[in-house]
Order: structure tokens, then C-alpha cells, then sequence
């Protein structure tokens, strides 16, 4: 475990996409790094914040995800051979949705030194933009994050999380399953839907529904969509 | 609704406690602000990112929560009147647990232009913190934030979400409360728990612990708890 052979790795977050919305840390570990792999959904913007650093796409090819992770995980252990300071920004929040765990343990392997910079996920980022709040006093008192592992047309056996506001990430065509599925356990057709396409970039855009519309809203939406559901959630003042 | 008449208002996340885990839109609105208004749990440290600012303390007093709640609705809506750029730094991320909706109301009301800048909650500074991912491929396809709201020896009516992953907010006494629950509802005594204190701040400590193990892990803690349940959970190197 000679971890003085190997450079240090930062899990940075990089938040929903806005350059501006990666933490004060994330950017500063970004202005200091020697490399940094990077995802699909980072934006050249973003990327600008790091001039210095050799940059490296490991953004994950379709159909290929486990295979591509393997890759992700040895160029990882090889740039941590080879370079003191790396990066490894992810959107959003490392820790949810990320797949952190198999970075982390392939690192750990090694003894490699790793530190994690948390990330906006892309919830907090809609409800912001959006102005949702997620709990709400005497209506809201849980919120869960969830996502559908599905492919499009196959039975979803996703156990729905139990909780007074409930988000979809990745909540494209996968939602309308969800939708479904909470009015058939007896959600009310008017229940608050909001959902936020291309979250904080351009052509972001929100719109509310409701769990009985969703489907007319969903069938609209192009860019990646969090779709968020409660009674905490209503219509607001642009 | 004579919003000229009007600053404008930022809600800002000030995320879990470090100075530098504040976004960089965040830190930017706090330098450019008039007048910020903070929250107990803000640090000096952070609030040296606003020298030129007039800085108010509205930090809630224990047992007079709602009257204090009014009032900062009421200063927030002067501090409008008088000032072109006002911030609302607030603890964590401003929709989560932050009582946004009715600042936002209070601001509404009056016609005042809102803008709101997400922050890191403190589940994702706990995950990051103690390297615990809160989702996991094949594990954990949820993760619950929730919060009891009973005072100490009440009983707790709260509905425990249902998800792979829970995190306790202000999870101190009442977690162990959540843990005899979680335990007659069948969930396994060797379910991971991991316990964070003090998150993202001096005197940050990391605890792993099982359900049937949480009591004494939870008596041990003097500061705020962060409390994170489910199977994707493990211990980690340090």
C-alpha cells in the first residue's frame, strides 16, 4: 500500500451544469489540478476553470456503461500514478446517482488517497430554479430522490420510495410509468407536478402539471428532465 | 405590485458550515451585497466573503420559532425597501429544511423579485465527508432526507419514508427513535449506520455503527447530527 508512490484524487462535484454553481473548493481544486477526467455533461465553460490541467473526457458511452466505469476506474488509478493532483469531476453531487462507490473502492485498492468536494445535484438545482421548495412545514417533512433503472417499454420494478415529495432524476419517458403507478396507489390526479428541462443551463425551462397531466408535459420535454413530485410543490411568479 | 419600487432578493444556500463550500454564484452574491441577512449556524469565516455589506443576524430562538419566522419575513421585506441587493444566507440548501416557502410568500406579497441559489445540504457534506455513497448500482436506487419534528419524550408521528438510503436531519435523540422503528418494521440490526457531527467543520467527526448499535453511537455526540441509514452504507479508510 505504498500510497507515497501514487498523487492524491479529488471526487469533485461539478454541480447542474452552470459554471458558477460548482462550490468555492470544487473550483479551486479544478484551478489546481494536473488532470482532470471529466463526464459528458460538464460544459466548456465549466472546463475553462481549469487552463492548466491536461483534460481528459471519460464520458460514458450508451449501451456500454459497465464496461466504460472499468475504463473510467483504471485511467483513474494510472493518471493517480502519474500525476499528484487529480480531478474526477462529476456532475452534479459525486454521492448520489454517481457511481462513486466503484471509483472509490478501485482507488482504495490501491491505496490511493482520495478526498470527495460534494456537488449542487440537480434536485437542489431545479428547486431553485424552479423556487419549489422540496419540504414545506405541516405538508412536506421527507423528500427522496429516486431514479428508474429501466429500459424504455420494460415492466418497471423500481420499489417508489414512500416520501411527501418524491424526484425523478432521469425522469424522462420513465416518469409517466411513475406517474401511473402513484395514482394507482392512490395519489390524488391533482397532486403538484413540476418539471425542469436542461436544469441551470441555456434552454432551461420549468413547467407545472400535475400527476393526472403528466404525460402531455413529459411528451413536450427534448433535454434531460427532473421531474418533481408533492404537495409541497405549486405554481410561482417567474 | 410596484416592484421598482423594490431591491431585489437573493436566497442563498450557505451550504454545511466550511466557508469554502458555498458555491461560486453564492460567494459572488454575497460580495456584491447591500445588506445580508444570516442564519445562527453561518460562520465568521463565511461572512468575511461580505466586508462591505451590513450584516444581520436573524438567527431563530429556540421555543418562539414561528414569531421569529414572521419576523424575519418582515425584515426581509424592509431590507427590500431600503436595498437594492439583499441576501438571505441561510443554512445548507435553501429548499431543503429552510423554510423558503414562507420567505418566499412574505417576498411575493409584495411584488419583490426572488432569486434563489441552491447550496449543499448537509446529507450530501455528510456523504462527502465520511465517503459514503448514498446510492449504490444494484443497492440503492433512493435516498430519503427526512426530519422528526416531535420534542424530546413526545411521541414521534412522523411517517418514516421508505427508501434504500435514509438520512436523519437533525438527527441527535430522535434518530435512536428511528431506529426502534426501523427495527420493528423488520429492517435488519446489522444495517449500516454512519453518524457525522459537526459536518464540514472543526471538530468534524465520522462514526460507523449498526441500527441495533445506534444508541450508544448517538449518546456519544454533544454537536449537530447527521444521521444516514441503508445498505449501500460501509466502513472506509480514513
Amino acid at each position: 500500500m505504498a500510497a507515497g508512490a501514487y498523487g492524491k484524487v479529488f471526487l469533485v462535484g461539478a454541480g447542474p451544469g452552470a459554471a458558477d454553481l460548482i462550490t468555492v473548493r470544487g473550483a479551486r481544486m479544478l484551478a489546481l489540478a494536473d488532470v482532470v477526467l471529466y463526464d459528458a455533461l460538464v460544459t466548456d465553460e465549466m472546463l475553462a476553470l481549469c487552463p492548466q490541467a491536461i483534460k481528459i473526457s471519460v464520458g460514458k458511452r450508451s449501451g456500454q456503461r459497465s464496461t466504460a466505469q472499468l475504463e473510467i476506474n483504471e485511467r483513474l488509478v494510472a493518471c493517480a500514478r502519474d500525476y499528484k493532483l487529480v480531478v474526477r469531476l462529476k456532475g452534479g453531487d459525486p454521492m448520489i446517482f454517481g457511481r462513486a462507490d466503484e471509483e472509490l473502492r478501485a482507488l482504495e485498492a490501491h491505496g490511493i488517497e482520495v478526498e470527495i468536494v460534494p456537488g449542487i445535484t440537480a434536485a437542489l438545482a431545479a428547486a431553485a430554479a424552479a423556487k419549489q421548495p422540496l419540504t414545506m412545514r405541516g405538508i412536506a417533512r421527507s423528500v427522496a430522490f429516486f431514479t428508474s433503472a429501466t429500459a424504455p417499454g420494460q415492466p418497471d420494478d423500481t420499489i417508489l420510495p414512500a416520501c411527501d415529495t418524491i424526484v425523478q432524476y432521469m425522469g424522462g419517458r420513465e416518469a409517466m410509468t411513475t406517474a401511473e403507478r402513484l395514482l394507482a396507489l392512490g395519489r390524488s390526479p391533482e397532486t403538484p407536478v413540476v418539471i425542469v428541462e436542461n436544469c441551470s443551463l441555456p434552454g432551461q425551462r420549468v413547467a407545472y402539471l400535475t400527476l393526472g397531466g403528466l404525460r402531455q408535459g413529459i411528451e413536450a420535454c427534448t433535454g434531460p428532465v427532473l421531474v418533481m413530485i408533492g404537495n409541497a410543490l405549486g405554481p410561482r411568479q417567474a
